[in-house]
């Protein structure tokens, strides 16, 4: 039986056979960059494992696989222009290496590329499979969006709900999608592909939400990113939200007072008081509590889905793994 | 038989029927107000005329028509960003009236927007449909990246071939392009749908050239723009190409000059030496003889499609129309 070691290296190996640089070269050369950049691939993987675990043929999918990590990666490239982030993965943004007009340009030329990959493969199922996509893209959008607002909306009008829904948009979908589009290339019942899809919606809110616990307790070693950056940028995320509805009215009152304050606190006093509340509410087991209840609901709809049971191991082991975080 | 009147009112309808705004409302309304800013839509009427020359169900393409529009608006929305256009139809752009970031997002949304009209519609030839489709998107990137490639090359280093292949890419393929998937949706042979789309072809660039044209010589108040704005932005148009390849090694020089200026000149004395200079060139009959040829090329491709001759009225309408410029 395959592991999904298998199926991350199947992925790079139809990364690393594709050709992404065209003319102009302008415009290309931006996408090839991005897509050639790596990251954990996990979209491409998962949509590739669960075609599998439903019998699937895997020639059928490898275009899909290319057009969903495309998708995600058009979907970063906007993200960091928005978000003015001037590094992802460790490396220049396009936006920052080039200029905002080939941010723009070429992520929009990325999603037509996303969808020629689609179109390629012909399915009898194809105009499902398609709506499946575009749909998850819209969500996407809509998340993106929410979180937008968020930040001109202040912490202390945003609630856990809204933030979930966010997150639910703006990240599980397309886990989500991405599963349910294998599953559907590989002519899955309805029954199963929803079931896979709901798996898809509660492993990707445990991503999210570890995201944002590691943001404040990570490894720098290991996650790669500093700590407390989202406390840096006053960012709205499951930490400060969770705080909020644990912390009294004079805890209330501080953190909102600190994730309000702009240039007026040094940014290091400023993470060391927020991290400080957070102890004093004992809000990582809380979090870590959160976390582990998604995975746990993610877990039971894995098992819950009528396939071999030995072919469901790669997407446990991947949700493990995600579990640990050690990729 | 119907006239063009007839489907430029059923799009109108198509549009007033459809709902764009929805939640999050800072995502859809600016899509909303793009879409009702109206314009021309002479793409889905050409889409909608190209079904009726094969004896198409107008029904099924009503999507089709939504959606080749909503893309064009997508792209129109991008352009304007990325050229800081402050003005589209009379009106504020998107990227003015809200910020950048809304411009962006917005545009990407409108873009899904169009997969999910087109996705609405089953059709036996939906892959082909959505392959014409996405390939004409990815064309129209193409030439937006070689048109801002112009501006940093200068005049001198682009030739009119070069320019005829960049508007081809911008602007024409997209009007051969739904003039094709209208064709598709009515089933027509392939060779039919070629004929069609090169007759596309050349009407979209004879509708740029006369676009350029009017820039210098167009009436103000007719065509609602000021006059040599293109000479005032040292934008890379038919005319100063054209102007290029007649003129004496001394009148190279001279107009190469005016395009290379930038602060150092005021802005009408610039306007009115260029213009001056194309006066000496005589270059207003030269170039309304080019346009007059292609759209003769047009014409000519319109004769040789195999369909009913009163079923090409509309078509040959919108083409008069267009070449007498009152739309």
């Amino acid at each position: 039986m395959n592991n999904i070691k298998y199926f991350l290296d199947q992925v790079s190996a139809i990364f690393d056979a594709e050709q992404f640089d065209a003319e102009p070269h302008e415009l290309y050369a931006p996408i090839d960059y991005t897509l050639r950049l790596g990251g954990k691939r996990i979209r491409p993987t998962m949509l590739l494992a669960a075609n599998a675990l439903f019998g699937g043929d895997e020639r059928q999918v490898r275009d899909a696989a290319l057009g969903i990590e495309t998708f995600h990666n058009f979907t970063l490239l906007h993200d960091d222009l928005m978000d003015r982030s001037p590094l992802r993965r460790g490396q220049p943004t396009v936006y920052t290496k080039w200029d905002e007009n080939t941010a723009v340009l070429s992520g929009d030329t990325m999603f037509a590329l996303a969808w020629r990959f689609f179109l390629r493969q012909p399915s009898p199922r194809l105009q499902e499979i398609l709506q499946c996509f575009n749909e998850t893209a819209i969500e996407v959008c809509e998340g993106q969006q929410k979180d937008m607002n968020f930040e001109r909306l202040g912490l202390a009008n945003v609630s856990i709900d809204d933030y979930l829904d966010m997150i639910r948009q703006k990240t599980a979908v397309l886990l989500a999608g991405a599963l349910k589009i294998g599953a559907l290339y590989a002519n899955a019942p309805a029954s199963e592909t929803e079931r896979l899809y709901t798996f898809g919606i509660h492993l990707g809110l445990a991503f999210q939400m570890q995201d944002d616990l590691l943001d404040g307790y990570g490894d720098t070693a290991v996650f790669g990113k500093k700590t407390g950056q989202d406390i840096r940028d006053n960012k709205i995320s499951f930490l400060p939200l969770t705080a909020l509805k644990k912390a009294t009215e004079e805890h209330k009152k501080e953190l909102l007072a600190l994730f309000a304050s702009k240039d007026n606190m040094d940014e290091e006093e400023k993470v060391h008081r927020v991290l400080a509340l957070y102890e004093t509410l004992n809000l990582k087991n809380t979090i870590e509590k959160s976390i582990a209840d998604e995975f746990e609901t993610a877990r039971k709809k894995l098992d819950e889905i009528h396939a071999d049971e030995a072919s469901k191991t790669p997407l446990r082991e991947l949700m493990e793994t995600l579990n640990g975080r050690k990729m």
